[in-house]
């Protein structure tokens, strides 16, 4: 027994076929009502000119949670597109583990505001990126807000 | 002979340090005097769950083109940090070929304002994101704006 | 004869409306066709510490000229939404007039993303802003995107 | 006695010579250690078409909670300059009074990430606007980043 969530199936089925996230050996650690978390660890295929993780990998796993976020919240048969997100690097990622955890901050039928903040979580405990973002709610697998 | 400027050598050197460019196979194709274009192509292991490129992938590109742009201006010897960027997705990226364009809006000693423009190239010319973004311009290699 | 567009009836009475750009002594001068130009000048009572006008000034005018391109752009009866917005500040706002360009980057029928930089007239013309907004589009008076 | 941090003196003095915040009846509640609040209420003359207040306005007192934060955690002298921000306008701002709570999250020598929640507080307490922003700590009066 655990206080941790069951992923929701909707979410985990997604989750499952973002490639991307394959690729980066992201896990799906948590997710449901609101609430995400996503682990990944250092790729020598993915990093930045010093070696370190390039900003574009934390955005994009910080991207999936607050979608998810979004998404648990949603009704059924719903998608979340990604209008837009704002991010701040705080700390370069230098470690070796990270995890995303994304919120919902304001649930919308249409528009759901999310935050997440991407924590280096080895050799130390650090916060590295922070994000808010903006998702729109597609019923019935509509793809873009236009 | 071409009007298309040869990138500059540190521009260039540095990008190919970049190892998520290359796993990307994403290719510098101009770079200088606070402008640079970056072309890459669809590929099935960055993509999200319909089957379109990450918004990852796009925002790490225009990231890389706004930071070398930022590059392409600053004084020999220095390195560029992204400190935000804030990302708008106009249209979901499911086409095949993209360029990221990315130029300086306004140099700086210390702080450089550049913006990127995402463009699906095949089958069809459209604008797909845009990007603005805080660069951080740091001398002798220092890694954070801390 | 003119090549400046009249303002379109709807966009002139809405911001007939805001109390905020009488106060400050904001002008409509162009709108229509997802294009707005406001000016306005400097007023000793809208600074912050060191006598310039204040960030929330530029950005107050510059969200009304997204606004208003974007209900340039949408069905008779609409409504239009702030999102979100990012405002980079390029210089301070030390001059005496000052103009504030609102376009539409992306017409949707529910979300347009706009653009908008705020340049400095007089005495010299420098770009000081720049803003990238999204906007919800809002059918029959609706007041929220929730 | 009271556990409210008296202000730090510097950002008192400094708030009160930001007209803007005079003219718009807001007050320094509290001020320390990277935490700033500002409360104000509703103005006719800061209004946007529907006769809330204007979303400039709440973005005006984030930024100042946000630049006082990073003010009340810089070195004796410094300034502090708004780089950027980034504001989600959750609800329309159709109350009476507010509250603009603004924070550090990572202080920097250089570079000071802040965040500001802006809150009705009457009739109702509810979130209304969330602001993520980056501030220049200058030393010695520089007034540009540049």
């Amino acid at each position: 027994m655990s206080d941790r969530p069951e992923p929701d199936q909707a979410v985990r089925d997604s989750f499952a076929r973002q490639s991307f996230m394959t690729t980066l050996g992201a896990a799906l650690v948590e997710a449901g009502a609101g609430n995400v978390l996503i682990a990944y660890g250092r790729n020598e295929a993915f990093c930045q000119q010093h070696g370190y993780l390039h900003a574009g990998v934390a955005t994009a796993i910080a991207d999936s949670a607050c979608g998810y976020a979004a998404l648990s919240m949603a009704p059924p048969g719903a998608d979340v597109l990604t209008i837009e997100f704002k991010v701040n690097f705080l700390r370069p990622a230098s470690g070796e583990r990270f995890e995303a955890r994304g919120r919902v901050v304001k649930p919308g039928a249409q528009i759901s505001v999310c935050a997440a903040e991407v924590w280096e979580t080895a050799p130390r405990r650090r916060l590295i990126v922070t994000m808010s973002a903006t998702m729109f709610i597609a019923k019935g697998g509509a793809e873009t807000p236009a």
